[in-house]
C-alpha cells in the first residue's frame, strides 16, 4: 500500500508557518508524506533551518492566498480559491493527497469540506468531532462547532457519526450513547433535546446503545462513549473543559510557590507532574476531523504546538489505510429509517442555520 | 440590629437531614441563627448527637412532607403545601424568618420563589447565580439552570441582576461582563445570542461594562465580572468545569501512586495539596441565590457536605444584614428602557419556556 500523503495547510494557525512546518519535519522523519501548502518562498525559508530536511517525504505545494480567523468562512471560501486551506481540498480532489489538515479557521475548513468534498449522501451536517480524557478511556464528543443551531435530525445524524467514530478511533464495538443536557431526569433538557431523546429512544439500532441524557460529570467518569450536542453547547463545554485544566494547573503551580515544603517535595514529583502536565495537555489527543463529507478532514487547534502537529499527522495516515470514509458511508446508508423519522418531526419545527455564511 | 434568622430545609440534600444538621450546627456555634424546617422528630433525634446544641440558637419548625429531587418542581410545590421547602418560604413571608435555604431541587426552589416571594417587578425569569473562582477573582456566572429556553429580554434581566451581585458579593464597583458564546468574534453565537449582543452593546449603562462574547479561557482567566448565559448552557459549562477539577484530582492521584519518588514528594506537598483541595472544591464557594424575586433564597449542591451548609448558612445573614433584595429592586427599576427595548424585539420571536412545570 503506498505511503498516506496529508496536504498540510501551513499557513493556518496562530504561528504559522513556523509550528506547521517543525510539526511537518517530526511526523516526516516517522515516515508520514507531507505536502505543505502555501507560499513557497517562505515555507522554503522556514524548512531550511532542517538540515535533513533534504532526505525527509515532505513537498511544497504553492497556494498565493491565506485564509485568516477573521475571516468569514463560506465567503472567504469562495473569495479566495488559491488560499493554502481550499488549495489542500483541492489537492485530495485531484489525488494528489489523501488527507487535508489545517490550523486555521475551522468554520472554513468545514465551508471546504461541504463545497469541495460534498456530503456523505445522506447527511445534512458535517460535524467536528472532539476526543476527550476521562477517569476511563477517551469520549467522543460531538458537534464541537460546525453546527450552531441544530435540529432533531442532525443530533440523529451526529450520534451515528460519533458511533463510527468511537468505534473506528477508540475501539468501542457498540458504544454507549448520551444526550448532553442539564440533568439526567427525563423532563431535563430543552423542547429540542427531549425531542431528540424520545427519537433515540424509540429507534434502537447496532450501531450504539443510546443511555438517554448525560452531564459534565458522567461524561468525565467515562460513563458513555460518545456525547451528542450542537456546535454551540459542545463548543462551549470543551472550551471549558480545557480552561479548567489550564486553571488547575496554574494553582497547583501557585500553592507550590507559597510553600517551601511544598516547593522541595514537588523536585521529587518530577514524574508525575509531567504525566500530569501530558495528560492536560490538548495537544496530545490529534486533531478533530470533520465528519459527514465524502473526504478526510483535519481541524487542528490554532495554537497548536509543532508536536500535536505531528500527533496529528500520524494519526490522520491510520484514517487514510484503513478507508474510514467508506466506513461513515455505510454507517450513514443503514440509518435512512431513523433520519426519515427525524424530517418528519423537522418538517413541524423552525429552519436552522450552521456556521453563519456556510450553506451548501 | 437582630440576629438573621435562616431557615434550613432539613429535608433537601442526598444526605439528608444528617448533612444539613451538622451543618447547621457549625453555623449556628458561630452565632448563625437557623430555623430547622422537617419533620420534628427525625431532626430531634439527629440534634441529640450534639451535647452543646441546647445553647445554640437552633429552633425547629415542623413540615411533615418532603419535596424530591424527582419531582416535578411547579407539581410538587402545589401538591405539597406542608413540604419541608414551600415552609422555609412561607417562614420568611410571615416574618418567621429572614431568608431560605436548601440543598435540594432546584427547579421546586425556582417555584417555590415564583410562587411565594413573587417576582420583583419588571423581573420576567429569575436566575440561579454561581460564583466560581478564577485565575483572578471569583466571577458570576447567571443562569445556571432556572430558565432552560431564553429570550433576549431575559439575558438583558440576567445582566442587570448579575452586575447587582458582583457589586454586592465580589466588590465590583463597575463589573465587567461578557456573553458565554463558542469564540469571540463577531460572527459567533446563535441568532439569539448575536440579537442579545446587539441590545447589550447598543444600550451601554452605568451598571456594568459590557464586553462582548466571552469563551471557557477568558472567565477562567478573569477576564470578565459577570457571565451572562441561558440555563440550559450556563448549567452544562458549570457542571463541565466541577467534573474536570474532579478529574485532574483523580489523574494526580494516580499520578502520584504510580511512582514511588512522586509518592515521597507528596508527603511534602500536604499544604500544596491541601489548598490545590481547598480551591477545588465547590463547597468552598457558598450557595447559589436565586435572583429576581421579592425575597432571599438559597440553593446549595444537593451534594454539599455539612461544611458547605455552614460556609453558606453565614453567607446568608450577610444577604440579610445588608439588605440585599432593595438593591436588586432598585437596580432592575433603573433599566426600564433596556428591558423595553427587548421586549420589542421579543414581539417578533419565539415563545420560551422555563424549569418545565414552573410557570408564573
Amino acid at each position: 500500500m503506498p505511503a498516506a500523503r496529508i496536504a498540510l495547510d501551513a499557513f493556518g494557525g496562530d504561528n504559522c508557518p513556523g509550528v506547521e512546518i517543525e510539526g511537518a519535519v517530526q511526523a516526516a522523519r516517522g515516515g508520514v508524506h507531507v505536502v505543505l501548502v502555501g507560499q513557497r518562498d517562505k515555507i522554503e525559508a522556514e524548512l531550511r533551518r532542517y538540515p535533513d530536511v533534504g532526505r525527509l517525504p515532505i513537498s511544497i505545494h504553492h497556494a498565493s492566498q491565506v485564509i485568516t480567523m477573521d475571516d468569514k468562512p463560506g465567503k472567504a471560501v469562495r473569495a479566495k480559491p488559491d488560499a493554502s486551506m481550499p488549495v489542500c481540498f483541492d489537492l485530495v480532489q485531484r489525488g494528489e493527497a489523501d488527507a487535508a489538515m489545517s490550523a486555521g479557521n475551522s468554520g472554513a475548513m468545514l465551508a471546504c469540506g461541504l463545497f469541495k468534498y460534498r456530503r456523505i449522501k445522506g447527511v445534512d451536517r458535517p460535524a467536528i468531532v472532539a476526543s476527550l480524557p476521562t477517569q476511563g478511556e477517551f469520549v467522543t464528543v460531538l458537534d464541537v462547532g460546525a453546527n450552531i443551531d441544530c435540529r432533531p435530525l442532525h443530533f440523529a445524524q451526529f450520534a451515528v457519526l460519533g458511533a463510527v467514530y468511537a468505534r473506528f478511533k477508540h475501539g468501542r464495538q457498540s458504544p454507549r450513547l448520551g444526550l448532553l443536557s442539564n440533568g439526567t431526569e427525563e423532563q431535563k433538557g430543552t423542547d429540542l433535546i427531549r425531542s431528540v431523546h424520545h427519537i433515540l429512544a424509540e429507534h434502537p439500532t447496532d450501531e450504539f446503545s443510546y443511555c438517554g441524557y448525560v452531564e459534565g460529570d458522567g461524561v468525565l467518569r467515562g460513563e458513555v462513549d460518545v456525547v451528542v450536542t450542537d456546535g454551540f453547547t459542545g463548543n462551549i463545554a470543551l472550551k471549558v473543559a480545557e480552561a479548567t485544566g489550564r486553571l488547575v494547573g496554574v494553582w497547583l503551580r501557585r500553592a507550590i510557590a507559597a510553600d517551601t515544603w511544598s516547593k522541595l517535595g514537588a523536585v521529587f514529583m518530577k514524574r508525575a507532574f509531567a504525566e500530569l502536565k501530558s495528560q492536560l495537555n490538548p495537544d496530545t489527543y490529534g486533531a478533530a476531523p470533520l465528519l459527514g463529507v465524502n473526504g478526510l478532514a483535519f481541524i487542528c487547534h490554532g495554537g497548536s504546538s509543532p508536536f500535536a502537529i505531528a500527533t496529528a499527522l500520524r494519526s490522520a495516515t491510520r484514517s487514510v489505510h484503513e478507508s474510514f470514509v467508506p466506513q461513515v458511508t455505510e454507517a450513514v446508508a443503514r440509518h435512512a429509517e431513523l433520519f426519515a423519522a427525524c424530517r418528519s418531526l423537522d418538517a413541524e419545527a423552525q429552519p436552522a442555520t450552521n456556521e453563519k455564511g456556510v450553506t451548501a
